[in-house]
């Protein structure tokens, strides 16, 4: 399903000349992660750890494992470099999905009609191929874009669930997002960013959805987490431990206007996002996430209280509008 | 529920003189931190952090968050020190019950007929009324034995999930164990490392339990696993990360032993027991528990393949036998 050139990394691991090594990978491909150890050990004289905590991004990198186990070189499986996160001690192995996209263009393509400029955007997983997707479109009579990312992706056309730059490059050209991927998480973040109608399929599954009713049964119950937040008393402030995750900024301007708004505010430290432990803080009423923005929409609803990212606090407390948050709403 | 002698708390917070606290508690005291918190920023001009991390016990020190958050005192409520895990950049605050334990004696009474000789153990939250205990089961004409841990745990009676000294100590002289307390994991322990009949009785709901039953079922599951273990070619040793979890020299003793025995073996470190990431690793065959003993016994059932400790390794291994890992089974 994903194809590697062990050879190349062998050589790229080589030339590291490590002693120790922690591999690293998010759950989908952890036997890939087994069989990248066993080679290792087979080619090198190395002491080789597979890490088995969680990763979801390249924003989660295990240095506090690093240290502990004297690792000189971390391998990170599966996601691409974050730029501002580059270390000499991380060898980022991208993992590329063999699967064709033509036939995901073609189950989508009658969903797209009506819209002539369509902006491209994908995964990591698939960017080796999206230029062949582009032509099949093309073929069908599409103008296609591809635009560039500016924050944490580093392809064209690549978006992460922090980071869809990539489609707001060329949101002004285009009439619909077209995302070819797992998931939607990323679309719905392309389709809150740009206010574009946005459109998945799944490579694999070729399962097609139209963003439109995801998002608006997702404003809601935003919506509804910032109506219940405007009365609250008692704010806990989530600051992300993790390497990429960690914006203390963020958490102090957010603390400062909540405290100015007079509200009683707790800074809650995490490495790992666990509903329980947050639902067992009873005297919180909101939850504020300034860690992975994925943890407040995705995962909120494993909490009984709101979890609103600090946008939308600034909503609650009427600092911003609604209109602000989200376009096309 | 629980007491605290908040003065108290923070005239020995003042000895410290910090600048950056960080709170650490088990959940079901995460509103007590969140109490101390407060008075903290009312007496003190200081920082305070409060981790919404998991924490099970002492053994789950948040050095990682310190470091990153510059904290200069840790605050861990709820659980006594370890001895061997001392460190002046901790301070513990043991949680006190105030619930009466003469009523659960007075519960279990009738269960205990037939057994004139008792061992008495509970948990840290409780040691302060075990006395009183003590005194009730004497006025029913028996005669009562607390033993001395020699481990982990610090006081006279007090057993933890990995420490059960405090009933071995004594198991010689007595012909059955009450424990007083939540949950049956602890006294399961003590019914395991001493073979004694054990009973519990929880202090707040008065349940009653006789651990012959549990221990029986316990042990079902713990041979089924060791038998599935025997055919095995794959093994994955867990290696705990947490400050008290990480063994080192067991995982490279079990690791050389399997390899001895011709299995392919993976060392994989974790801060955080993961069911779902271990069973992503779809092409081990056995896991092997090195960090919290708790792992392996309460949380294995939620993975789709055996999780051993060590010992149990060895029996499935043919090294040990069964007889020697269990006691009176």
């Amino acid at each position: 399903m994903f194809t590697l050139d062990y050879e190349e990394v062998l050589s790229r691991i080589r030339s590291y000349n490590p002693r120790r090594i922690l591999i690293q990978a998010p759950e989908g491909f952890s036997d890939y992660a087994l069989k990248l150890a066993d080679l290792i050990r087979d080619n090198f004289d190395c002491r080789v750890y597979v890490s088995a905590d969680p990763c979801f991004g390249a924003c989660m990198l295990p240095y506090d494992a690093a240290r502990k186990l004297s690792i000189d070189l971390i391998i990170h499986m599966g996601h691409a470099v974050i730029p501002n996160m580059n270390s000499n001690r991380v060898l980022y192995i991208e993992m590329r999905s063999d699967v064709d996209l033509k036939k995901a263009v073609a189950k989508v393509i009658d969903i797209l009609e009506g819209y002539r400029r369509i902006g491209l955007v994908t995964i990591v997983q698939h960017i080796d191929r999206l230029y062949e997707a582009k032509e099949v479109l093309e073929e069908y009579g599409k103008i296609v874009y591809i635009g560039k990312p500016r924050l944490r992706a580093i392809y064209d056309g690549q978006i992460l669930g922090c980071d869809t730059t990539a489609a707001e490059d060329i949101a002004g050209n285009v009439d619909a997002f077209l995302y070819i991927g797992g998931g939607l998480f990323h679309p719905l973040g392309v389709a809150l960013a740009t206010g574009k109608p946005t459109f998945a399929v799944d490579p694999f599954t070729l399962q097609v959805t139209d963003l439109g009713n995801v998002k608006r049964r997702f404003l809601a119950r935003r919506y509804a987490s910032i109506v219940k937040a405007m009365d609250a008393k008692v704010f806990g402030i989530i600051l992300g431990l993790q390497p990429g995750q960690m914006f203390l900024d963020i958490v102090e301007e957010i603390e400062s206007i909540l405290r100015r708004y007079g509200k009683t505010v707790y800074i809650l430290p995490i490495h790992i996002f666990d509903p329980d432990i947050l639902s067992s803080f009873r005297s919180i009423d909101v939850f504020v996430n300034t860690a992975c923005p994925r943890l407040a929409l995705e995962d909120s609803f494993r909490i009984d209280r709101p979890v609103l990212n600090p946008n939308e606090v600034l909503v609650a407390l009427g600092v911003k509008k609604w209109d602000e948050l989200f376009r096309d709403t």
